[in-house]
């Protein structure tokens, strides 16, 4: 969304209690910031309370250095935690992908389109087939290979990589290895993947080969955050495209590679809005 | 939903300005009520704020009776316009119909197994065929007959049953005659209509025809609000249905009425949830 | 559809050869055959060949009496498997359900209204809940309930009536039953089923609160026939709709009815239609 | 679809008549043809017969030289019209572009990748815009900047460039101008264009802002073969994605633009897979 004047974007959560949503547009308007976005949501089975809210820095009385701190103060008082995202300043990607290229190149389209408003300051691969497409959108490719014995190294290699380059969001677009619980831990909630089925349908290998055998006449795409359970991560978004006894296996996969590369860029754009909270193994995702 | 405590939920719209929700949200918070649901959309185009706002009456010390008074001078303030709902307090529905059920039946199973929280006082219809069903449900079916002639005539009579039923929310549930501006006024915002196809295509007279001879690959349907233009109120729901060169007419209409039913179903339920505003023609929709 | 002179449809299978289709076509010509509708699929992979034929009746030179017989030795010569349906041949339903009625209505009134030709003479139930609505159809209602210890007995009973009313084909319209494999294999493709859920995701008991709790973004239904091992027959059709964080289990439970029942439907025509075919464990679905 | 041995796929249409299928069958089977496809269809409002087979060459005695004119025979006999595709003579596309890429990098995405079959000679354009993206897939670009007084010498350069190369299909991927009947007839169903609406709702200019005024909770994509009549060509595929009142014109767009994309590919295909025919301004699309 183009935003002309800048603004800051607040994810608040925590137990429900009363007065949240009062106290926090007070504490907004009381030093005149103008609320341009709020959404909220109740979950009345886990007692908990999630927000976004929005509002203009355009005239707003609180020092920009400040505002996290003072905000930062209100939520504390509620016992609420919160994250603030000034739309000034964007994420930090980092692309990986292995030999297959689609989600990547639809990504690159939409970045260098203006659709995805993001730095990329780095494409990581375990394979060397991206390069080109790489040196085309001028991103720097780092073709970091990797073997059974080598990959505590190689991903070593690729987390001081990331540190180095500021990185605060990695996208898996198609990267085909399980990562380390302790790769998962640095970037807990800032992984984004792309699975090539409709989970938990098809969890693990070759789930286009699984679907072809099982007949199912709808197939789909799952982007979720990655967490220590491979495939068992908090869903983002999901969607389908029908199927029939015509497809084969690499029809099939043809279908599944449209369907991924479009909900993969559509979690992103989620992700990279900052319209996603997550607690106890699901997300909530605000409307744009 | 299921509300276990009575409350009340507040439609707000007018110009945008600054502190709109502070303003509201605190009255609402320093008179002990608990903000269960808001959320909220700012129109940039047009300078216009809408809001959906839901709070419990359990604990809240304003009482019942003086709510809306007291809620409505902080919307004066606001120069925005207000409407209140109470949880416990069921909308009433006429639904009216003309010779085919499909949409009628739906109404009524969802009715039934408590779906669909409204009264229900009247099935009116210019045909008899949809009495037995009628029958079944316990309603009361009124049969005014229309001809050209009586036309003015029998709108009185349905007018004048509504008033006397009360009704609030008329749905026209294939009710194949066009209403006369008198009547679209009476209730205006208020009569939801299906339309059998994806409107602005194929407005007018039998769109499965109309589809059938462009060949398309799609058909679809619309509930909207009436008003005066036919086939122009501002749109609450669409959804549509793949169609191939294998469909004729008469299988267009029964793929067209699967749809028909469960988009009108879902705009009811929309309405009777008061989560839709209406501004210039098109409508604001809140997630449920 | 409707059909305005008899026709008689062939569904044809076994492995693939040349000239099955030559020598098939050729045969109904030879005997004055108009072929209305053919479709066919050669598997790859199986080696498998599957059509499905239709042909006019009228000034069709074989004897009608006769037409399984000599169709059958044109088959056999090739060594295909074979079935005939005559288009004025009504198939014969039986439909079993438990406490909701949402799938049973929903069948109920497209026979009514035509969508659907066959004849039920059954509607068979371990609970009562379901008479009224049968009777409002004029179906005979078989309340038959079931316990862990009458069982086999309930099942005989139900076999007993199936077979006395020459059911051909039986519709599990939410019977929350798993039958007996003696049941399973005397109607060995003939009992279809709807589940719901995504099936493979899902399967087993209570998918709404399964979906609820892993927080998928879509929920979906699977329509299959039914064999011994649960969950795992061959599947028909499947089809889904999109959920949020804001769907609880109830209301996950509402929307996946309307799947359900559409789900269902359109797999019980696909079936009463003749278009289904079934080989190893999975369905060719003709169009329509 | 990948095809070990060259096969030949014929498309026949014409007036419905007893004993097409029996005919065309039969003499492919006596002379050794083995049928891997057969699709009809038959229209009784218009009484036409379509059908699209496919047999290998793979010991057909016909020699490949004699096959169209032996086939023709057969057809001339039927009085149906026919044409025949060989498996390994790929098709010669031409893409034609104005400013915005997304469509042309999608298809040469699945050009490069082994999904779409053919070959690409030229991208044309009226812009410079995306010569960077054919010099990345090496394909030649042409770049022929159009006015209004040189509209009619720029169509005549285009032509002549087309007919240089053998171009057989024309793909419009987002080409912003109107061809004239001249073009249009000498490539007359082999220009395949996507319109960015369902039509026929929103035929013109500016469909995104026509959907955003009228307030439509769905925009759509379609694409179709042009004709002389503007928008009203015979339509190959559409498809849809919802929209709410969140989404204003550039958000619509972007939407769009996916829809776009996908819609036109799966058009192209179709088209390249030989599987649609034309009667009467219609398709009859056959599964692939």
């Amino acid at each position: 969304m183009p935003d002309e004047s800048p603004t800051v974007t607040a994810l608040v959560q925590g137990k429900d209690t009363k007065g949240i949503i009062a106290t926090i547009t007070n504490w907004i308007f009381d030093h005149s910031g103008n609320i341009v976005y709020l959404d909220q949501h109740t979950d009345p089975v886990e007692d908990m309370f999630f927000m976004r809210i929005r509002w203009d820095l355009d005239g707003f009385v609180v020092p920009r250095e400040e505002i996290d701190d003072k905000f930062g103060e209100v939520c504390w008082r509620l016992q609420m935690a919160h994250r603030l995202f000034f739309s000034d300043r964007k994420k930090r990607l980092a692309i990986m992908v292995s030999k297959q290229g689609h989600c990547l190149l639809d990504l690159l389209y939409r970045w260098r389109s203006g659709q995805l408003i993001v730095d990329i300051p780095a494409i990581i691969s375990n394979h060397d087939d991206q390069r080109d497409i790489a040196g085309y959108y001028n991103i720097p490719y780092f073709h970091l290979p990797v073997t059974k014995e080598t990959k505590p190294k190689q991903e070593e290699e690729v987390m001081s990589l990331l540190r180095k380059e500021g990185i605060d969001t990695v996208v898996l677009a198609r990267y085909m290895q399980i990562l380390s619980p302790k790769f998962v831990n640095a970037y807990r909630n800032s992984i984004i993947n792309i699975h090539h089925s409709f989970l938990p349908a098809f969890a693990g290998a070759d789930p286009y080969r699984q679907a072809f055998h099982r007949g199912v006449k709808i197939i789909g795409a799952t982007s979720h955050y990655i967490t220590e359970e491979l495939d068992e991560g908090p869903i983002i978004f999901q969607d389908i495209v029908p199927v029939t006894h015509r497809d084969n296996v690499i029809t099939l996969r043809r279908k599944g590679e449209d369907i991924e590369k479009m909900v993969l860029a559509r979690a992103v754009a989620m992700h990279v809005e900052n319209r996603v909270l997550i607690h106890n193994g699901k997300t909530v995702v605000f409307g744009g």
